[in-house]
């Protein structure tokens, strides 16, 4: 009854889910990741009509990874998966983007709200009448969830759940009932785009900590800047890179920081992980009496199992919604104020040496006579091969730790999920890459490597990128098995070994057509560097699968 | 130390992985399902041991489907995830399992005790410190919960949980911290199995009800009986058998009942599904004055969109823990003990007429000259294929709703989620169904019919099949998409489209060795009927795939 009388006093009446999709072009979204369902079918007829295409994965958990590699490139995304089957198939993806803060909207389509309410026994259900288990599930996923259940309050919540999930840079999860797709919505609220700033910090506050930090800036004798993750999920790749600049300071990146500066830059000294950093890296940082710490996650492989020796005491820690100055805390202040402020006052600092890292094959590996393609030689190869703007995609595994090794030309986006670590990630996660970097329209390649185990779990979403007609450069590690397990637990056992598949038969399989794709099976150097030197394949003509086989 | 006080004083000292193995063992499980992951892995070494074999699934969804499918089949089954990313991937099959009543004992590796109290930054976390988060998200679809945080209370917590897997037929949820995995319990305990029978029921009340449902019995002008999923999943087939075959009585089946009955027994009347039943049995259902209604579950799908016209003061519904007399309710009474005694005393009951159910082709297919495999065609004559013992696996979607149009030879075990209905599922359960006949040594088939669209979501599977020289016969269905969508919503819309696979590919590329597989194009009627006719294609001597193409 409520929304009979409101909608009569709408100005400009619109479809609930129009609206929906209108925010998320608005935002920046053109596809839209999931599978069909029978509650979301309706609802996928009026993407078109808002400008967004329908991706169609071949699984739900396929395309939260996905959407998850497209929201790494292009800022932020949007799937719609089915009630229950559907969203909790594609969990495991969401609550890797919580922990690795990448914004994904999700949106559930669910039965009739009727049908909810009087706890009908319907399909996708647990038979116990409750409907909202698996939202109560999502929502430990979700930094905000949108329940539609009512066409007065629903753009609200709409506008805030996507003001959230950019802001906050995690997932959030919205419902969509059957009944609500098409009941009429105010449309003149459009008008207004969604507010996606922060709220600015409280000056006088802003102020005491750019001033306690600029101090201890201009007295630290050989003060350094360390970056993360953070500064990429909290968008602050701006202020890092002008502080870079500016300063002239030696500047490392923790491994979930790939991808963050400008690693072309001279001031550029490598990756800091504790016992896990480029060479001469560990010492050149933890003898600095100023980390400049922005964005940092100190998971147990981004710091390569704790063994990070920086003190707290010469540190000043920048995140999203916190500056930490030694042990002092300023909680609800935003770094992206601090840091432009740091830097508009930057004056001289004192600029320490810079170690050296380059993409050189160790010496010990370059003058091997061996063929065999190790992980020492592969990855400065890997190093030298990229090129400005690459999309590098690095399974949880052997790759991950690999990428470490490279030094990327600018504009590299890294993705990789060294801190969910599910394997499987990077086959999805490079559909949706490649999905946003031809939307881009700048000719970015999209490179993954992945190792034969992990390429199993998700192998079909090869098949969408050929649906899609995307071209992005495929190399699987052909190691038989989880490798990485075997390093960790179990080196001869047969739990870690897999089925082996005939990798090169996977594009023509999933429907590749002649011209569409190319495969190649490497197994020496030399045919691996040719493959490199090849411009063809090194440019995006076609979707390639090359095998490296050990 | 409470835990090492305990130690000295075991008097059969077994590592808590054994404990749980030989548990799992002594209630019929040989193979575990699961993906490795770092948190399991030594765990996994203790399988062999225990007389227990490692599945190794290409990834945990299929694993949990799998598990679901050899549940199904040996009564109960294992699986072993890692935390967070890999329990998580399998929580839909886990959801899956406890809608439909499917005992899956989920054994999820966690981090050391220690880390977990501390808080720490691992991988595999949501990066905040909370180790509950998935446990509380398992528990929800789960009956029990076992949390094997001390070694102390550790094996009653297992036996427990086994204890409440079997009995109520759902799922239960088992952490394994790596520390916990070689701390010493009682092994004394392993000499009394567990107590895997249910609480009797009060015998007063027994017999209050066992009175009241043979008087109204005997008193019915026209009783008949009606078989539905709960029956089979809470075990009492021995006493529907009985009943069907002492009363004479016509009986019935629900759709998610298929399976439950001998179908070839004369009294067999077919399917009753509302709208959706086989030929006049609607009528003849309808119009009988007393339905024993066991175990039903009335769900949407299983009665044709709630299109059920049986009265409740007409109706005895059995349950596990419920009977109900038109609307008088005896809670806390299982349907196993009173259907024995109802037996027992049963005598002359009035037998009306039975509806006479085939597997004939309806006249109008059966004389069209053309050449097109329909539906309507199909199912009869797989009805007139399918042998006694036959496991027969239907994928939600369109093979799900053909099956209710065959009637089964005795013994038959039919395999679907009709209630859950996750696409995808009927590929990793046909695996789980295949190894379970194996295990079992009775030369069962195992027959799946999916279509082109759902085997998308799981077709890795297929690898693992081959791995374990499994021998399903396996039909899938190529109508370009998601049918059973089209019909719903959206017939022409491209969001049930679906990329063209070569199915015919599928075994070689995922690493079948000839010999090991056979695959067959079907276009035409004569082609499948020579194909069934072809005792070396119908019989388990290596794994079939035929596409029957639209």
């Amino acid at each position: 009854m409520a929304s009979d009388i409101v909608t009569r006093e709408l100005k400009q009446p619109i479809n609930l889910v129009e609206y929906l999709y209108r925010r998320l072009h608005e935002v920046g979204v053109r596809s839209v990741h999931g599978v069909p369902g029978d509650y979301n079918l309706q609802a996928l007829d009026y993407l078109p009509k808002c400008g967004l295409s329908w991706v169609g994965n071949c699984n739900e958990l396929n395309a939260g990874y996905a959407a998850d590699g497209y929201a790494r490139v292009k800022g932020i995304s949007a799937m719609i998966t089915t009630f229950g089957v559907g969203e909790l198939s594609a969990i495991n993806a969401m609550a890797g983007a919580y922990s690795e803060y990448v914004p994904i909207i999700h949106i559930v389509g669910q039965p009739h709200t009727a049908s909810q309410r009087d706890g009908m026994l319907l399909h996708h259900t647990l038979g116990n009448g409750d409907y909202h288990v698996f939202a109560d599930m999502g929502a430990k996923v979700s930094c905000a969830i949108a329940r539609l259940n009512d066409p007065v309050d629903a753009p609200t919540l709409i506008d805030n759940a996507i003001r959230e999930c950019w802001i906050q840079s995690r997932p959030v999860y919205i419902t969509l009932p059957t009944d609500m797709v098409l009941k009429k919505v105010e449309g003149q609220r459009l008008e207004t785009p969604i507010d996606l700033n922060r709220k600015p910090n409280d000056p006088e506050k802003e102020e005491y900590v750019v001033s306690l930090v600029s101090r201890l800036l201009h007295e630290a004798k050989d003060p350094i800047i360390l970056v993360d993750a953070c500064a990429i999920r909290h968008r602050v790749l701006e202020e890092v890179h002008d502080l870079v600049q500016q300063s002239g300071l030696p500047t490392f990146v923790a491994p979930m920081g790939k991808g963050a500066v400008n690693e072309a830059h001279p001031n550029y000294g490598g990756v800091y992980a504790g016992d896990g950093s480029n060479d001469g890296v560990r010492e050149r940082v933890e003898e600095s009496d100023l980390i400049l710490s922005i964005g940092a996650i100190k998971s147990d492989f981004n710091t390569a199992g704790f063994t990070y020796r920086i003190g707290q005491l010469k540190t000043i820690d920048f995140h999203s919604n916190l500056v930490k100055v030694r042990y002092s805390e300023y909680p609800n202040i935003n770094m992206k104020g601090v840091l432009r402020k740091v830097i508009e006052r930057l004056g001289e600092v004192k600029v320490g040496k810079i170690p050296h890292i380059s993409n050189k094959v160790p010496n010990h590996e370059a003058d091997a006579d061996s063929q065999t393609i190790t992980h020492a030689w592969l990855w400065p190869n890997v190093g030298q091969w990229l090129r400005e703007n690459d999309i590098f995609i690095t399974e949880t595994g052997t790759a991950n730790f690999g990428a470490w090794e490279t030094r990327f030309p600018k504009g590299v986006v890294a993705i990789n999920q060294i801190l969910w670590g599910s394997i499987g990630y990077s086959v999805g996660a490079c559909h949706g890459a490649a999905l946003a970097a031809e939307e881009l329209e700048e000719n970015q390649r999209t490179i993954l490597f992945v190792g034969d185990g992990s390429f199993q779990l998700t192998a079909q979403e090869v098949s969408t990128m050929l649906r899609k007609n995307l071209k992005p450069i495929i190399f699987v590690i052909c190691n038989d098995g989880y490798t990485i397990e075997r390093y960790i637990h179990g080196w001869d056992a047969s739990y870690n070994d897999i089925q082996p598949w005939r990798f090169v038969d996977i594009p023509s399989t999933f429907g590749g057509q002649q011209g569409q794709y190319e495969t190649h099976q490497i197994r020496t150097r030399k045919e691996l560097l040719d493959l490199f030197s090849n411009e063809h394949f090194s440019s995006n003509e076609c979707l390639q699968v090359s095998l490296i086989i050990h």
